[in-house]
């Protein structure tokens, strides 16, 4: 369970160390081309006139959110050297690649190559979270599911709960909170023109899309187990991941939608974290916090769904006879779709490849996992040395205290 | 114990959906009036020039605190589906209503129809916390003490303590987080002008208010204790509630207050706290977290208090000999006081009034509450499905490092 | 455990009682001499024209910093009352008076009386963390260590480990992000000027100084434990501590460094930490959380290697012969270097001695210690009277679900 945190830490450190790529985003061809950057390494160079601080950290802090969605997916069972590795080759080189793309004038995606069609993708539903998504599956497909988890001849899994619920609605409270930044704060000004007023669309949006995929996954989940005959429940976990998976919809286009429209986006949300879930444990694919599920459920949404609902997009188009007058009639909106189609593809391609380099690598050395032994006595106390709760810490704990 | 956190998630859910009222604020009589807006449901017709996503936002928080004041006071023992009525109509209907009163142009206490009085209510001690710890109040009556908590014939009820201090502890230092945010931003701006003058003596108070509740609760519990001969403790469960009630009590003037007067009111709260605890648990009212003592004794504290001791208010008050030359001898800081209370009442009224209506309508359709079989085993199991520490999750936990 | 938070709330309430020192940073000598001002004790006679609250809230928060550090060096065997007693101290005089010589411009590291050098600690390297680690030295020196942690003849204490690392692991992310507003917050002003540059320079570099102390510290605690021959392990919790003492370094001069002189002094804290660590293990001084190391070790790191490693200090220092067209081959960088250095023993003395008198005295007066019984039982039950864990509040925790 520490690896989780462990891996968190571990990428803040070798991002702090090896991250460079963003930058480019604000410079031209001379320092870029359409594919990647290749100047500023190791902060050289640097100019703050261009805002390179405040850049570095914002992309900085992105590029963690890429690493660490793998770190749920192959958590339990994967050496620390292995997350060590894992999180400075994405935030390292796949990441800043694929941002270069996405986000960089000179990025292929933004370059305007064709027509005038831009990437729409506000916050990184697909930049971020798709990146980090089909790593997260990548990982659990090469690293394999934990012991005990798929048994011969069984339909289902075996649960592997977590050890305290509690504390993963506290983990999902401070994503939900962290959600509102990482979408408002995409707008990366807050005084002056309209930047306040889409900084509020965004988190007015990213808040009603959680929500609704929320309240999506819950009733879905509920109502599966009704039609199957079985035992119904009020899942909390299914709650927490519908309310992310809604908010990470909510990133390609948290500005420029209707509240109607998140929450119609959030509502697809809840059901593909499902149906994704379901077809992850059917392919026997271990992914403990249905960190696939998730991110790129989530991701896959929001960047279809956006270029069709948003202010200026399909479901809003206006027919050519209107448009006549301006001799615009050139499929403007749907190109933005295709456009946005294309590089989902793209990305899912590129860091999907890269990541089972990374991972088939990691696992030909035996870098990969960690001993059976190591696996069911549990890594903190064969790791990290540092058993999650010490036994030795408890007393008896007994009240002796009437009113209360 | 998850039901705390179900129901803040699901009233984010409803209120993302049903919320609307709040934005009449800042409309006029042509779209509201003295006592309901009637325009701007579900975000229709929706103009950004007058600042609607903030507002949206700032009040959708608000709101959201309001009703998740209530489930503190119901806990261990109400339904999921009991949480999710409740939440949407206080969210979408009651405390819309007390909002438009007290902070919009149009409301009959901020219209100005008695002289030029205006209710003083700068972050909502009436009107977040009395409408929510009213409501609690009510919902505890009506649901019934937890099985086991008041015996016949004994005095003192049996005491239930919660799981986990610790968790109380972060949940407690969590809020008091959140309160410098709902009173400091209260002010709506920090840019420009006075706004963060105004915003940084609200972070002062409250600070000092809650300090001063904190500390007058848990020295008048450990006297308490000392003169009734009974074992004396240092209670950090008092001292968490004591905190928040002075903070409560800050949200009525913490833009107008002298620090002498924060750390006043802050002791009155703290002592009112502890007898409107006491005179729950006498009336065999089962309010687990003390919801009703916290919000409406604080709230009750705020809202009567300010007009007193606020600049400008009736302990700086001028003797008519001054005043005669302007010909203003109106008692004005008096008037001020009497439609606070005047407010304070009607809110109270109201607000008790509809949650009454809403739960005993939960009550007589059999939504309230859960069945006894369910709560005695906890309804993490019962109705969740995910117990909060699943047995098979922990393992021996032994430490066999010898230098740490 | 619980002593913890009840420090850290009991000196909220007291520094919002006794604060009053930290203002004369902003005043003239009218108010305030070299050693100390003497104006607006408890809000008196202020005047928000110079920003008072502001000054109050951003002082309040260092000063609590400055205090809460003792209390991981104490834990688990101090009185209730002791804490309220050295808080109030420590907040209400021996910090303000180490800001006022170091923050404000009357204060003598600040007023140039040697020449124009100036004491280079933007955000208190020594000013809060030396104050408050040489203070957590002192008071479990006099205190002494825990029954139990060191044998006649052993060579290593016994472990006593926390009773939760998850919780460890939260709080250190909560540190985390609080070092982020604690160094960048430390500029006091983000529109306009070249504030928001300074702001993200400080952001980004408190971030690679931690991540560089974190890997340092784990690498170490490795690598030493393969050189002795010893079982190895990836320690989280000196990562943690790592990170920490990184993040300490980093607040002398977080805003005028190069992210390349952070990753030095970074890898400087983590090693500092390590013997800092062993040392007082070796002097039998028991500091449960190494507070000392962390806060004193890491500011003594920060406040030596800024005025040589900063932008314009002993590593960019041009020879004289370059300067000498201008005249001022003075040496001032090795001058900056000494007054840093002058700056950082006095405040050692100072809050060391007055440490010293503060809790001799508790000790005298029988205040500063619990009884053997209390001690081995816990603070939560015998002081406080409310376990953590209260096991009457835990029911068989079984999950019936089979499919997860």
């Amino acid at each position: 369970m520490l690896s989780t945190s462990l891996s968190k830490m571990s990428l803040i450190v070798l991002s702090g160390q090896s991250y460079t790529g963003p930058l480019d985003m604000l410079l031209l061809m001379a320092i870029a081309n359409r594919f990647i950057g290749f100047k500023f390494f190791f902060s050289t160079d640097i100019d703050d006139g261009s805002g390179f601080y405040a850049t570095w950290f914002f992309q900085f802090v992105f590029a963690a959110t890429a690493a660490t969605i793998v770190s749920g997916a192959v958590a339990e069972r994967t050496q620390f050297g292995a997350y060590l590795v894992y999180s400075t080759f994405i935030t390292g080189f796949i990441y800043p690649v694929v941002t270069h793309w996405g986000w960089s004038k000179t990025g292929w995606l933004q370059n305007q190559i064709v027509s005038k069609i831009l990437f729409v993708d506000f916050a990184g539903s697909a930049i971020v979270h798709c990146t980090g998504g089909i790593a997260a599956f990548v990982g659990a497909l090469v690293i394999g599911p934990r012991i005990g988890r798929f048994e011969d001849g069984a339909h289902d899994p075996n649960p592997q709960p977590g050890h305290s619920t509690p504390f993963a609605a506290l983990g999902a409270f401070i994503l939900f909170l962290g959600f509102l930044a990482f979408n408002g704060g995409s707008e990366q000004a807050i005084v002056g023109g309209d930047h306040a007023v889409v900084v509020a669309a965004a988190f007015v949006n990213t808040m009603i899309g959680g929500a609704s995929g929320s309240i999506t996954a819950v009733v879905l989940n509920y109502c599966i187990a009704w039609m199957r005959g079985e035992q119904k429940y009020w899942s909390l976990l299914q709650m927490i991941n519908g309310g992310l998976t809604g908010m990470v919809a909510m990133c390609a286009g948290c500005n420029v939608l209707h509240q109607g429209a998140a929450l119609g986006i959030g509502a697809m949300s809840g059901g593909t974290l499902m149906w994704l879930s379901w077809a992850t444990k059917r392919m026997k694919i271990d992914d403990p916090l249905d960190a696939f599920a998730v991110h790129f459920g989530g991701g896959l949404v929001g960047i279809l769904s956006t270029p069709v609902f948003m202010n200026g997009g399909i479901v809003h188009w206006q027919n050519c006879d209107s448009q006549r007058a301006n001799y615009i009639c050139d499929l403007f909106e749907y190109k933005v779709f295709a456009w946005n189609l294309a590089g989902f593809i793209t990305i899912t391609i590129w860091s999907g490849c890269m990541s089972l380099i990374v991972f088939y690598c990691l696992k030909l050395v035996k870098m990969l996992r960690v001993s059976e032994d190591d696996e069911i006595r549990g890594l903190d106390i064969g790791k990290h040395g540092e058993p999650a709760y010490p036994i030795e810490a408890y007393g008896h704990g007994w009240s002796e205290r009437k009113s209360f």
